[in-house]
């Protein structure tokens, strides 16, 4: 299917689980669940075939054996759509003799940095539908002088994004967040009504971008029970009540503020399909531990598709041939579904 | 069997998903896993058998078709162990005709607080191995004059127990909270290492208690990504660390503070069999996204053995025979364990 639309895979950095889990999921060399795979798309990895080399023959154990072939490239779309194969832009970064797996240094910080600008330039560019990234190290880049805090502001300031967020989507669940990694002092400070009516938006505007129509929300409460009505906290009475009301009013249709230990478990078992949670944990605590491996990040108000894995370089579990490509194939997928539903007439996000 | 120690269960507010799912659990009309059974013991319902008789027909439509036959007795010692048979003790105290299911009423509170006397009474008259509870109502108490804010208080008061706490059970890993019911501000004034040291404590003698030996715990920060050495909030340097290093001067396995978000996956994966969480909404949003049907409450530092369904009356699904017992089921399995570890020569707690 030489038409199939192409899609970026940054490597992540080289030291990490990015290579080996690449691989993996491209070559789908161990039995994934089928509603994993990613069909009509051609995956294209920016990052160095060396690595990759080197990561499949760390993965070669596995059962049934995992067999890589690979197909370098420099215009992505010649890329090709065929069993074990890996399409690569191999942008040389990496002296492979002298880099240390599993470890965050400098070279490696660098050449990760490099691949996300290359899969950003080409993708502005119109040469791929959208970018799925694999982990980074924020030392590595750090030791490498570049002082991003994350793949998210790197698409941000390349793409000129001005307002965008972090969506995470399990089990056709989606869920943001109105405060992430602040004290837990200050996030309590951060739950105003006007920040909990933006997330609100936001969710809802990345739910259709999803195709996941008609979005069916929730939001959680901050204290235990949503604060049973006053009696554990008025967080719930005096700004996410009235932001809750206000969403109504514009026609969305959002349920609580609900208990945060029931609002979750109630998405998942189909009630809801989108959830606004005030804090970093409790969402990520009720997706963790729904699921470990198949969460997914999608950066929201980019002009371009992003997603990536839900996890970290896993330095201590890296080249050992045994990470799983999990989130990644899950990534894979939000992504070439979120591009057929723009394609079908749906706006990007 | 006639020698099999016998537990009593209370009926809960007979308005609630207590008589149907005592029903449902004891004649095992629906598949159930294997490992929920509890053997070795026999079960008397401590309730009204008009109420039991009643929730029996309304679970009649159940696939294979529920059979249930009652055996009055008076002396706990009367019961039998037999398939589809449930062993109660008649208190007599609902009007059947009057009763109104799936609301609170003053009448159900009140017949909900007199069979958890009569339980507890006949436990500490050596009449009985342990208790195990139905769900009650807050509203319906309070309705019935009576002011206890739940069973925990009510089995402290009635067997003078000075010190005691909730543990929450779940496929093998037990948690327990250093705050629940407060505002989330004031549950972070409440995490000092004082406190934090007692629930280590506690849940490691509540880990023995249960037969879970030796104890591999973890404590999650409060923060997200537990702080991050200090980033994102103080209170595991301040209170948590040292805590924790107290704990392990003590000889106590235990690890931590680690990421909330992580911590309990971690534990359910093997790694950990206890969990210390600073918050009600960390622990539970973990547990209940884990799996919202299969909880168990501990209350601990009892003279007696007192397990509890992980839910509440659920009056909104209640009394139309489709209420999961497999909460029950775990905690009448969890009751006749920890019996077993006390008579095998461990302390009950």
């Amino acid at each position: 299917m030489a038409n199939a639309p192409v899609f970026l895979l940054t490597m992540g950095d080289p030291a990490g689980i990015g290579p080996e889990i690449a691989v993996r999921a491209l070559c789908g060399g161990r039995p994934l669940r089928d509603a994993e795979r990613a069909t009509d798309a051609r995956i294209v990895v920016v990052g160095d075939l060396d690595v990759l080399e080197k990561a499949a023959y760390v993965c070669r154990g596995e059962s049934p054996p995992l067999k890589a072939e690979f197909n370098v490239v420099s215009d992505p779309d010649d890329a090709v759509d065929a069993p074990h194969t890996v399409n690569v832009i191999d942008m040389g970064e990496i002296d492979t003799p002298r880099f240390n797996p599993g470890a965050p240094q400098a070279s490696c910080g660098l050449a990760a940095y490099r691949y996300i600008i290359r899969a950003i330039e080409l993708t502005m560019a119109g040469k791929a539908a959208g970018v799925v990234t694999n982990p980074i190290s924020k030392e590595s880049l750090k030791l490498a002088g570049i002082n991003y805090p994350g793949h998210t502001e790197i698409f941000a300031d390349k793409t000129g994004a001005e307002s965008y967020s972090m969506v995470f989507l399990l089990d056709g669940v989606a869920v943001a967040h109105v405060t992430t990694h602040v004290s837990l002092r200050n996030a309590i400070d951060l739950i105003t009504k006007d920040r909990v009516l933006g997330q609100i938006k936001l969710l809802h505007r990345s739910l259709k971008g999803l195709g996941i129509d008609p979005p069916r929300m929730a939001v959680a409460g901050l204290n235990p029970h949503a604060g049973e009505n006053g009696l554990f906290g008025d967080e719930e009475i005096r700004e996410i009540i009235p932001a809750v009301e206000e969403a109504r009013g514009l026609g969305i249709d959002i349920a609580g503020p609900l208990p945060p230990d029931t609002v979750f478990s109630r998405a998942f078992e189909g009630e809801f399909n989108g959830v606004v949670s005030m804090l970093h944990d409790h969402g990520f605590v009720a997706l963790k531990s729904r699921d470990f491996d198949h969460g997914v990040n999608i950066t929201v108000g980019l002009p371009i598709i992003r997603t990536s894995v839900g996890h970290g370089t896993a330095f201590d579990r890296a080249w050992k041939g045994t990470a799983s490509p999990a989130s990644l194939i899950s990534a894979i997928d939000a992504a070439v579904k979120m591009n057929s539903f723009a394609r079908a007439g749906g706006k990007p996000q």
